[in-house]
């Protein structure tokens, strides 16, 4: 569907050609003056835990190693078309689209033209001479019989960029998009200018016979389970996911809350030396590789992190700018953790807290919810903005069944989540929630003491994805829900 | 096999005429004064965690309620026997045995004679008048050809006191014991001269069906379970246990390590202001009730309290004194889990510990016991007495099986134990092991963060007792040690 | 609560004194002429397969070996009390009992006379010259404030007979019954006048760790959870049950359908020259000795045997007239599986039958039940008789869960047995329902075919006790009855 | 990797342009006379069963629905390269392979020529008019220096096939080949001269997840679980498999029985009308479509159907015939259930036999093996053929445990297995094994009755692929065997 780019760092004949921090997002790199023979490309991939490394660190989840997504190798020219970005808009009731063309030009010193094809509308730009490196073209195309994208009616287009030289193409690329337009009114989130309610599920991309490593076939098997349940959401926790994952959120008008890389970081974790640059890294490159997709209708950073300290909160606002810097069309958000000590929500659009009551506490959820929002409402910079509940839950332990409802049996998880989704669901300013978490998953050795099975077993799905008895009673949480 | 007494408080006709704290030995009341007629017996029984009680708190076991042990009621007359001591001993190669016999009387005023019979012999003893309460008959009586229990030949006998009036007998009162001496010689227990090895379970009174109510062919079936893996001692962590468990071990000539009521008490709780008291009165009461069950070779007390505090030194030697003062016979110990900061093992005869090497921490078992033992000979009290390890696990969920040998998996767990049980019966200065533990067991709500299913899995039997894959790894290692 | 006799056949010091075919009745043997000192009573129990055994054949369920209930030793003098049978009536709105004692004599020749309690009124029957064996004192004894029993109100009676010579009591016997009678009238059975609804389990005498020696707790805890299900009925199939569960029975209201013992024997079984005395044997035995029970509300014969042959008519015929010659106060039936071709419907006062729609074939619940009853009523003699269904449900092995509903798995059991329920408990004509089965069982090896696990599977609880989902629907169909 | 042809029957905007029977052999369809546009390709595919199939009938695995092997639609021209065969062979010491390219033309007059290269060699065959429809290019290629493919070492070399008009290349087709000799000898197979030994599995296409549509990700899982177990064959049981599966099977040195489709067909369902013609288009097509991997060894046909008939010999000889008409390089066998009754080992090369001592039967493996090999010896025209078990196995149902060892238990299976293997892996005179079977598979819902969970539960991996107690038992058996 689109160009994909390899992930690791790279040997090319034994010469180092490119080096990337973070397994979540996609890098290339160019092996230049080849000649004509065999070559050897080889790709190093380190996944130890050390000081070296800010965001990977033992965790509620199984950092694997290896080359967990595609690999493509593509013979370029003088120059080639590096991405494309296009930002739908509407405008006097109908749909335009702007789209900027990145051109990586290697050695080309002759005028291009670009031509571009939204739809049935083509448009070709004027030839230009490209400097070195990166060159943008842009236009704005107006499309008026376009269908809006929605998870009720996933239309998608596609846009092709084509190079030409003298009038002869010699690079093109090919990529998808919908039209739709994400807002903020007040305490709603809208899409094409209705209210979203969120209705999802947290996934980690982990599969026992394949890590985190899913074929296409186990990736749309996750998703059926995810309309089964009635959802209308997936919260990619803890990382940018891979980008066929997004294209058939896409197709099936599955909303993605996309999140950068970090997960529990605790204030001491943050002040890593290397925490700043490499989280920049991850968050620069979610957003450019993946702000095509329609499905996606937020930004989430820095999950659970220490946003209760002025130190944390100067790490979600530096940020948050780059988000915006990046993308103007996509509101933005992170869960925390802190309860009534977090001081970071004056700075996103939207306020997000994971809540596990009944859980990790003994609080009723509505009881429990009520109380939070008061506090946000009184005392904070989120007052009044769009709120969500980005995690609840209770683990789950498959085949564990207890007739008097003991912690970890099924039908103690299957109660606690129809508790805590009555709760939510019927709270009036209140978003939407996701629930933690669709599948059973494996964690890092390190965090077996509390996690039964060294797994987190919170998943409405086992790891097999066989549906647990919550399963039931999430479904028709859901499905009461308007 | 033996008078019985109730467990709780009572009301007679709803008047309060006993009171009795703990759950885990008899207690008695009489009703005196009574006319013919229908009269009622209550029993009240209170299982809630509160301050007033220092024993019974949240912990790593279920705390049930309710009336957990048989309740007779019999008539008596103006006095009666209340129990019978026998202590055997070894005199210039034959076996006798001391009777001491207590004697209630409530009004009798005319003198009583008691008869005594042990095995064969029959003993007159004189009359005498009775005072009021408690009186003691006593008597020593040789018994050439008695056979000495043990392991191998769990021979019992039966002693027999009945009291006299005029020549009639109005009151009688059988018990059982064994003949066989317990002693230390340097780093060794000996039983009957010869040194003992310890292959032990720990072993809760625990089952899904009755809570801790085991009817008693249930208890059979567990200890047809632990002669089956080859074990030959029994630890009754962490409580003394029910009458009828102990008569079993007798008659099957299992070793039993009895314990008073504690675990893990920490050092606030040990200044509880009832704890001395409360726990005076259980150990009083379970060496008074045990004493002649030969299948107990040793007291254990206070597992895993604050044996690292000056505090928690005074009340280990004030449990150990009392114990003493009730029973010359028996060795002492207790379980620590205090590693390098105990300062407890001048007191008791035995050193014990419990420790958990590839569970809870990564060095090996070897190593660890190694490092452990050479410290106690080098820096305490505890060098050159007899060394055992009281608890060695690992947590396994019946039925959760790892191709990779995840930890909570039962190949982690049968690996564990057997690298564990390898360690510890070729460590030369070692008097054996107790694992940790017969069955997995229910525990306390508040526990289940740490504990998969509300219940502690590191059974070598699940709570069906089904046996988990390191059943065989450890009937190997029982087995393999001469 | 009752005397209760030995099982087995016996030794007495080597000699035997005592043969006894079947496993699942009491019998007692008299030894005599034994000098004082020490004696050995050995059983000796025997539970190979063999054409010697028409009744014990490779079946449905395990036949275990060994003594399996309670055995007793009792020191008896010249003559005895050897059972009491007692039969409640109600005259004039009034209750009486018609008690027969049945006193042994082995070698008194004085005279002797029985004294009789009856809740508190007591008759002395005149003293009587005894005859060697078997004698019978009779007595009607008027109870004018008794309190019936029923489910709702379990109200139980004692009955004690006392033999004495020349005024001086030597031998007695306590018995336990209830005041209640059974009638049929037109399609209803009543319990004391009222229409009985039966929503009933079959069970077997089985537990994992018990084999069919369930200890009394196991039986309670049965029972309890009978109770939980809504269920006011228990089938002993396929054999008379331990006396003590019947004693919990009649103390829980739970009503019982006592079977003989037979299952599934084919005409060629029935036709074993031994078939018709063994079955005479415990059939006789099972009446005589359960006699007093108020819950035994029915008499079951030969589960699914050859009711659809002359011979098997006429056994099924012989077994009714050993019944009723035997007891005038309770119905007869006989549990068919042999649908449209079955010719006993005229013997029992009701008509029984075993289905097993949506399991072993297709057509759903509603349709075949009233096909099956149109038979019944317009071409056999059952027409206008009381209906049950005594069988009916579905396999389920615990912890297989089918998304896709397969069978054996436990969805499809709940669905199932759903289906069946709401089909039979609105059917008008019928009188009740037994779900096969209380809970799964272990079954002869030479059935592992069609039995996974080796066991059967249609338990509404696995072995352990452990509700499957079914436990809800089936709750649910249970309780909505009214 | 190979051209790779759609399965099922095809539409091409609304008119029939091709129809296939048969779910596991590749088909295509060419449409004709497209305008420029879109057009729709549908396929629609019937998993009903019915006289119509001869093939496809409810059985011991699951027929499930749709499209389940990829679909590919390429642009063709006036003529193109359908498929190349090759054969390759030894001469004097050295490999040398026959090509043979068939070439379909549709519309093509003039001449073309084809151009074709083997590892480094190139020919360009002479030009030539094509007739319509298919035509063979043939040339014989020496190869000196070629590597010998082999399980130690699995070498593998591509064909190329180009089609050229006037120097102008304009259809091409790569394939895949290696260089192996297959050879019978007596009583032994021989791989390029040395003997075979089998230690393989039976595998059918079966996942929880995906039917039996698995993604390569799958395949090659299960490929690494069949290489854990010391396994060097797979039987494709009971049909065709997907070529990737082949791929892999050749790139990872895995030998493969493949088998056409049919699974114990009774001797009325052999003489269904369409049995001849169906089995007779499966079994042409597998040898065609998959003749070039070097891993298949020997085709299997007709499994477990009525070779003990006249009828059923006929069948069975046909279709030898006509694959050794399509095939002179690979021995043919069939999996035989027939015992001492079959008549038609003289046909194939190979004897073969199902068989499940201690399964279905209580004869001990070695004894069962060595009566009936030496039946075969001495009364049928299999004697002095190689001689391999096709199947032997016992069902273990995954986490049931039986500590008595019980049927269906995961001890009873993992027992049984190490037996059988024992017995026969010492058997001199047999070739091999292959277990019954990879993983447990989902039946068709009318065999439920003695399959429990409606799934074949034999196998060696329960169907999340988790392996059972038997995998160490196999794996050490497998591995013992030199």
């Amino acid at each position: 569907m689109q160009r994909r780019e390899p992930y690791g760092s790279r040997l090319c004949d034994g010469k180092q050609i490119a080096a990337h921090y973070n397994a979540y997002t996609a890098f290339s790199a160019v092996a230049r003056g080849l000649r004509a023979g065999r070559h050897t490309l080889e790709i190093v991939a380190d996944n130890r835990f050390s000081p070296e490394s800010a965001l990977h660190v033992p965790n509620d989840y199984m950092s694997y190693g290896g080359v967990s997504r595609p690999v493509l190798a593509e013979q370029v020219g003088s120059c080639y078309i590096e991405r494309i970005r296009v930002t739908p808009f509407r405008r006097e009731g109908a749909w335009l689209a702007r789209a900027e063309i990145f051109v990586s030009n290697l050695s080309e010193r002759a005028p291009v033209s670009l031509r571009l094809r939204i739809g049935e509308t083509e448009r070709l730009l004027p030839p230009a001479r490209l400097a070195d490196g990166l060159n943008v073209f842009a236009a704005e195309i107006s499309c008026p019989g376009a269908r809006a994208w929605s998870p009720q009616d996933p239309a998608l287009y596609t846009v092709t960029a084509i190079l030409e030289k003298e009038g002869e193409a010699f690079d093109d690329l090919i990529d998808r998009f919908g039209f739709r337009e994400i807002a903020i009114e007040g305490k709603r989130i809208l899409l094409n200018g209705a209210p979203l309610y969120i209705r999802g599920v947290c996934r980690h991309e982990d599969h026992p016979q394949y890590g985190c490593a899913l074929p296409f076939a186990a990736m749309a098997y996750d998703l059926q389970l995810v309309k089964s349940l009635g959802a209308n959401s997936v919260r990619t926790a803890h990382y940018p996911n891979d980008e066929r994952f997004l294209d058939l959120c896409d197709e099936l008008g599955i909303l993605v809350w996309e999140e950068n890389h970090a997960r529990g970081l605790s204030l001491e974790q943050m002040q890593n030396p290397r925490f700043e640059q490499q989280a920049e890294e991850v968050t620069r490159e979610m957003v450019e590789q993946h702000y095509n997709h329609p499905s996606i209708y937020i930004w989430g950073i820095l999950n659970e992190c220490a946003s209760d300290s002025e130190y944390g909160k100067a790490c979600y606002a530096k940020q948050f700018d780059l988000i915006r810097s990046l993308d103007q069309s996509r509101p933005r958000s992170f869960a925390s953790c802190k309860f009534k000590t977090d001081i970071c929500f004056d700075l996103p659009e939207v306020v997000s807290y994971n809540i596990y009551p009944q859980w990790y506490h003994d609080t009723p959820a509505g009881e429990y919810l009520a109380d939070l929002y008061g506090w946000v409402q009184r005392e904070t910079g989120g007052a009044g903005k769009p709120f969500l509940i980005t995690e609840v839950g209770a683990g789950g332990i498959y085949g564990y069944r207890s007739a008097y409802k003991a912690k970890w049996g099924e039908e103690y998880q299957a109660d606690t989540l129809r508790d805590q989704l009555e709760a939510i669901l019927s709270f009036p300013d209140c978003s939407g929630v996701y629930i933690w978490q669709f599948a059973d998953i494996r964690i890092s050795e390190e965090w077996w003491g509390t996690r039964p099975r060294t797994m987190n077993n919170k998943g409405i799905f086992d790891e097999y994805r066989r549906p647990k008895l919550c399963f039931e009673s999430v479904r028709a949480c859901f499905q009461n829900r308007p």
